[in-house]
């Protein structure tokens, strides 16, 4: 089974820098964000989809681990890799690496589950997440 | 006629403090959108009246004047005042003062127009607005 | 010992709603540390105490399980437990609920740590830290 | 002379997008930062540029103008043009086109002023500022 990962290229902006000049903790979860739908775009499972298809993906689980500081001006990557699962769910985990030395920034997983657009928990998998599954090989 | 007017309190928080230690610029449209908030709230024209009549009520105009800055840990009020027009259209005025001193920080200005559900503007004032005007006297 | 915990009403903001109609994910972010500051106002140990001091106290570790969503309008609560540990860094437990049925909407944990101006790790309790420890029972 | 301009191509995050489905007003802030950034990159006056030289640019004036949505996965460009001005600000306009159509998304103006690192106005440019605008003919 071929890992489904993807890598995003990213700058610090100036709106993400707080008052102790790294990237607040917060701007973390844009970069997490931002990888998915970078992800999503790339193996077809993206927000858009799940609207089409009338199913939100909530985040029920996020944890992030930050081991070093993102100063302004920086250029980072993060990677994203998507975990199978058996149940329900998506799962990723996330590496953020500095760029200029490769040294590990931050590490991140989350996990969505499906609900419907009466905010209603899907304990089974709804066919076009079924059928991405088996298209991708991650059952 | 009665000016239409709120006053809102509150602090600055550190996720809205930028590398230079003050309240980042966009930090302010936040503030904007509290007082809106607060301000709907007394007067009864919040954005859950306007979904509740299947409107939508878009920013279309904002013009912020940054003329002191905000340190952390600062105590602020925004004054907002509804400025009564012709047009189908909603207009306020901001001021927002440091309560420690009452130097003014920032003036504001915004417009907003309304919209049905399909994005399309309305040119005419949809009656739950006419009907809150007459109720106020602000025609 | 008595526990260290406070507790923060809020409201959830226009800004903070996503295309799902419910509190952004991300949004929790600035719950935490709203409570963070909150506690640290009542307890004698807030970021500018930290800065006073020349250190800053960096989030190392933050976990969320969102358990129900926020919507827009809904009055929340914010509990924050501070969680004594023998080892140089502040831990903290959060609950968050809805405060018109007092179901349960999420739960996180976050770590800091000490770092002095030079962003180098702080391995023992800085003095006015181990200070405050002592003036609280909490070592 | 030339004119300073620099375009950015974007997309729409879903952090951006609120319950309107488009995105946040207080979005555009952030695509105006980006594009001032990379324009700075482009001519050499960045915001690392004036901290180099001790000085910090803040924002006095913003003017925002929305003319038409921006729907998430719209793909979008950012025009920026410097205006010279004789006094010691820096001036720029904005302009916002969806690329599909290239269809006006928005309109901006901002003004910024030097400070100092004590926060005074600088009335005068700042001799970095002046050898700047000397190399671009810009006077």
């Amino acid at each position: 089974m071929k890992a489904l990962k993807a890598s995003k290229f990213f700058e610090i902006r100036f709106s993400e820098i707080d008052s102790m000049k790294v990237a607040w903790h917060g701007s973390y979860v844009l970069y997490l964000e931002d990888a998915r739908e970078f992800w999503g775009a790339k193996y077809g499972l993206g927000y858009q989809d799940f609207m089409d298809n009338r199913y939100y993906a909530p985040i029920v689980e996020m944890d992030i681990r930050y081991k070093n500081p993102l100063f302004y001006g920086m250029k980072a990557r993060i990677d994203i890799i998507y975990q199978p699962t058996i149940s329900s769910k998506i799962v990723f985990d996330y590496e953020i690496y500095n760029t200029a030395d490769e040294s590990l920034i931050a590490t991140a997983h989350t996990v969505q589950v499906f609900i419907d657009t009466n905010y209603e928990l899907v304990l089974d998998n709804p066919d076009f997440y079924q059928e991405w599954k088996e298209k991708w090989s991650v059952l």
